[in-house]
C-alpha cells in the first residue's frame, strides 16, 4: 500500500507531493503514483511534533474539574497530589490515554512522559503508561522516566521501585532538585547515574533549583555524565539556573553541556528565569519543549499542543522574527527528537513518515497561528484529521 | 422586541435564562417570555471582554505573511514600522476593520486602541480607525489614544497633530517613554497632561522603561494625576518598572497608582519584570489587559482573544489557584471596562447586554480552554456565533 500526499510544502517551502510507503517517505515530486491519496491543499508539511515532557500519568483531562485550593509551597503541591491520586481516583492508563489522544490531535507522534514512582502508589503510574504505550502504538511513539517526585532519598524504597520500572522497561531515570528537595546533591545524583549506569538507560533529572544553587546542581551532573561516558544520554528538564544573571557561569555551564552532549527541556516559562533558547542553539546544546504537567493538580494550563508551545517559547525568548521562529519550530521538533535518540526521523527521503500538515503561509504563521491540524501520518498511516484523532480517548 | 437567552451560568454559577430587551439585561430566571430566544447550552456567561490596548491601525491581519528581519534595537522597529506602511500599505481603516471583526469573534465588545500620530503619516491612522468606528457601532464600542509612536519632542509638528486628534474624536493622550525615548521626562509628560487637561480628555502612557528609569517617569505620572485632580483618568499601559526588585519601592508606587486610581494595563509579558496583577489589585489598583500590537512588523503573536491574554496574564503571575484564575478573568473583563470609564457594564439587571457565552465548567477552564465563543451579544444582538463574527471584514 502506497499513498500520495499531494500538494504539501516541506517546511513551508515549494509545493510538491510526497509518497508514503512502508511507513516512509519514499519520495518527492510530481506524477508520483500510488493506490490512495490525500489532498495537502497547499498547507505546510513538519516533520511529527515532539512532546519532550510531559506528566501522562497524572493528568486531569476528562474527569471534572479539580478546584485548586492549593498552598503556595512546592511541598503543598507534592502532597497534595499524592494524596489527591487516591481521592479523586486518578488512574494511570485511562488518564494517559485521554492526553495522548490529545497529543496526536494536536500533531504529536512522539511524547517523553515521566511517570511518579513513590512508595505510596508504587509503580501504578508506571503500569498504567506502559498499557497505554502498547495500546496506542499505532499512533504514537513514546519513552518513559522514572520520576521520584515525592523524593527519593527521604522515603526509603523509592529507589528500589525505580530499578523495577527500569527493569519492566522504562528508558530514563528521573531525578529531581538534588538540593532543594533531596537535601543531598552528591547523593542523589550519584544514585540517579548509579542506576542508569547500570541498567544501560538514559538520564532525565527535574532541575527547577534557581540560580547558583541549581548551577552547583548542573555542575555535578555535568562532571556524571563526562565520567560516566553518558554524553548524548542525558537531559536535564527546566533547567532554570541557565536563566542566571552571571553570563560568564552561565558560558561555563553551556559550554560543559555542549562538550557533553546534554539536552535541554524548557517550557518557555513566563514567570521565572529559564534557559537562552537561541544562545544554547548557537553553543550546538539540543534543545527541546514540552508541556509539562497538563491540567492536573499543580495548575489547570496546558493543552498539549506543541505549536501552542512553540509560541510560548518564542514570546519567553524574545523571538520576533522569522529566522527566529524557526528555532522554535526546530525546538519542538528535531530537537525533541534528538533527545529521544530517535532513527529516521525528519523530512528526507527513507525517514519514517510521522508527519504533519497545517495550514500556514510560512513556518512563524503555523506558530502563531495554531490552525487545526489538518492530518497526522503516525507509521504512514493517517491518525488524526481536522484536528481530531480517528483514534478514540476512554 | 426581546430575547431569551436559555440556560446559561453566569460567571459559571447556576443555571438561569437571563432576558434581553432593548439592549440590556432585563432579568434572570425561568419561564421568562420573549420575542426570540437563543440556547446557551449550559454555557458560561460572561460580560464581553474588554481589549485594553491595542493598535488596530497598524495590524498586517489578512495582508500577505510579512517577513520579520528587523534589527535588535527600538529605533530599527520604530523606523522600519514607519517605512513599512507606506511600502506595504498598511491602511489603518481596512486594517482596523479587520482586527475589529477577529475580535468581536473572539468575544471582544469593547476596544482601546493606540492610534500612531506622526509627521510623515499625519492622521491618516486617526481617519482610519474613526470611519472604522463608526461603521462597526453595532458590533463594539471603542475608545482612542492619540499616540506618538515615532516620538513627540523631537518631531516638531507632532503635539500639534495629536491637538488635531483630539479635536477629531480622540479620547486619550497618548505618551511614550519620556527618558530613554524622549530624552526629556519632564517636558514629555507636562505636554502630555497639558493637552489633556486643556481638552478634558483621559490619558494613556506607553511606559517601557525598565526598573529605576521607570519608576521615576512613574513617579511623575502619579505627580501630574494629582496635581491636575485627574484621577480615574490615566493609565499607564506596560509599566514594567511595576516588577523592579526593589519590593518598598514598587510598594510605594502602588500606593500611589492606588491613591490617585491611575489603572495599569499589562500584555503579561514574558520575557521581563513586569506589574504584579495580584498585588496591584489587593492595593485597589485598577488592572486590566491587552493584546498590544498583534501581527504587525513588531512581531507575529496576538489574535486578539482576550481569553488567551487572560491566559497569559496567568501564567505570567503563576496563577494557578481558581481564585487567581478568577483575577485573570477580572482583569480582561472589569478591570478594562473600569479604565474604559463605561457605564452598564456588567451582568445586572439594568447593565447593557454586552454579553460572551462560552463554554465551561469553570471560570479557570473557560481560560485554559479557550473554546469557541458560542454566542457574542453587542447591544442585544447576536454579533458572533461559533467563532465567527456575523459581520464580514474587508
Ligand atoms: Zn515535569
Ligand atoms: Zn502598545
Amino acid at each position: 500500500m502506497s499513498l500520495i500526499l499531494k500538494n504539501v510544502r516541506p517546511m513551508a517551502g515549494a509545493a510538491t507531493d510526497v509518497k508514503i510507503e512502508n511507513g516512509k517517505i519514499a519520495g518527492f515530486g510530481q506524477n508520483l503514483t500510488g493506490d490512495t491519496t490525500e489532498d495537502g491543499k497547499g498547507a505546510i508539511l513538519l516533520p511529527g511534533l515532539v512532546e519532550a515532557h510531559t506528566h501522562l500519568d497524572k493528568t486531569l483531562l476528562g474527569m471534572p474539574w479539580y478546584k485548586n485550593e492549593v498552598g503556595p509551597r512546592l511541598i503543598d503541591k507534592i502532597d497534595n497530589e499524592r494524596e489527591m491520586k487516591s481521592v479523586l481516583g486518578i488512574d494511570s492508563r485511562r488518564q494517559s490515554a485521554r492526553q495522548i489522544v490529545q497529543s496526536v490531535s494536536k500533531g504529536s507522534t512522539h511524547i517523553r512522559s515521566h511517570v511518579d514512582v513513590d512508595t505510596v502508589h508504587g509503580l501504578k503510574g508506571v503500569e498504567g503508561v506502559l498499557a497505554s504505550r502498547d495500546e496506542y502504538a499505532d499512533i504514537v511513539t513514546m519513552d518513559f522516566v522514572a520520576f521520584p517526585q515525592s523524593g527519593m532519598l527521604g522515603r526509603p524504597g523509592t529507589v528500589e521501585l525505580m530499578e523495577e520500572a527500569l527493569k519492566m522497561g522504562v528508558e530514563c531515570v528521573g531525578g529531581i532538585d538534588p538540593s532543594s528537595i533531596e537535601r543531598d546533591p552528591r547523593l542523589h545524583i550519584d544514585t540517579v547515574f548509579a542506576l542508569a549506569d547500570r541498567y544501560g538507560k538514559m538520564v532525565d533529572i527535574h532541575l527547577h533549583e534557581p540560580a547558583e544553587l541549581g548551577a552547583f546542581s548542573m555542575e555535578l551532573i555535568i562532571e556524571r555524565t563526562a565520567a560516566l561516558g553518558m554524553k548524548g544520554k542525558v537531559t536535564v528538564s527546566h533547567a532554570f539556573c541557565l536563566g542566571l544573571s552571571d553570563d560568564a557561569y552561565v558560558g561555563r555551564m553551556i559550554e560543559g553541556l555542549a562538550e557533553n552532549d546534554i539536552a535541554i527541556v524548557t517550557t518557555g516559562p513566563a514567570g521565572r528565569p529559564c534557559p537562552p533558547v537561541k544562545r544554547l542553539r548557537d553553543a550546538g546544546v539540543t534543545v527541546a519543549a514540552g508541556t509539562d504537567g497538563m491540567r492536573d493538580t499543580w495548575g489547570p494550563y496546558g493543552n498539549a499542543d506543541m505549536l501552542e508551545r512553540a509560541m510560548l517559547v518564542g514570546l519567553r525568548n524574545n523571538f520576533r522574527r522569522d529566522d527566529e521562529l524557526d528555532i522554535a519550530m526546530e525546538v519542538v521538533t528535531y530537537g525533541g527528537a534528538k533527545l529521544m535518540m530517535l532513527d529516521g526521523y525528519g523530512l528526507k527521503v527513507g525517514d519514517k513518515a510521522d508527519l504533519v500538515v497545517v495550514a500556514g503561509e510560512t513556518i512563524a504563521e503555523a506558530i502563531v497561528n495554531r490552525a487545526p491540524r489538518a492530518l497526522v501520518f503516525k507509521h504512514g498511516k493517517v491518525v488524526a484529521r481536522d484536528g481530531a484523532c480517528l483514534k478514540a480517548a476512554p
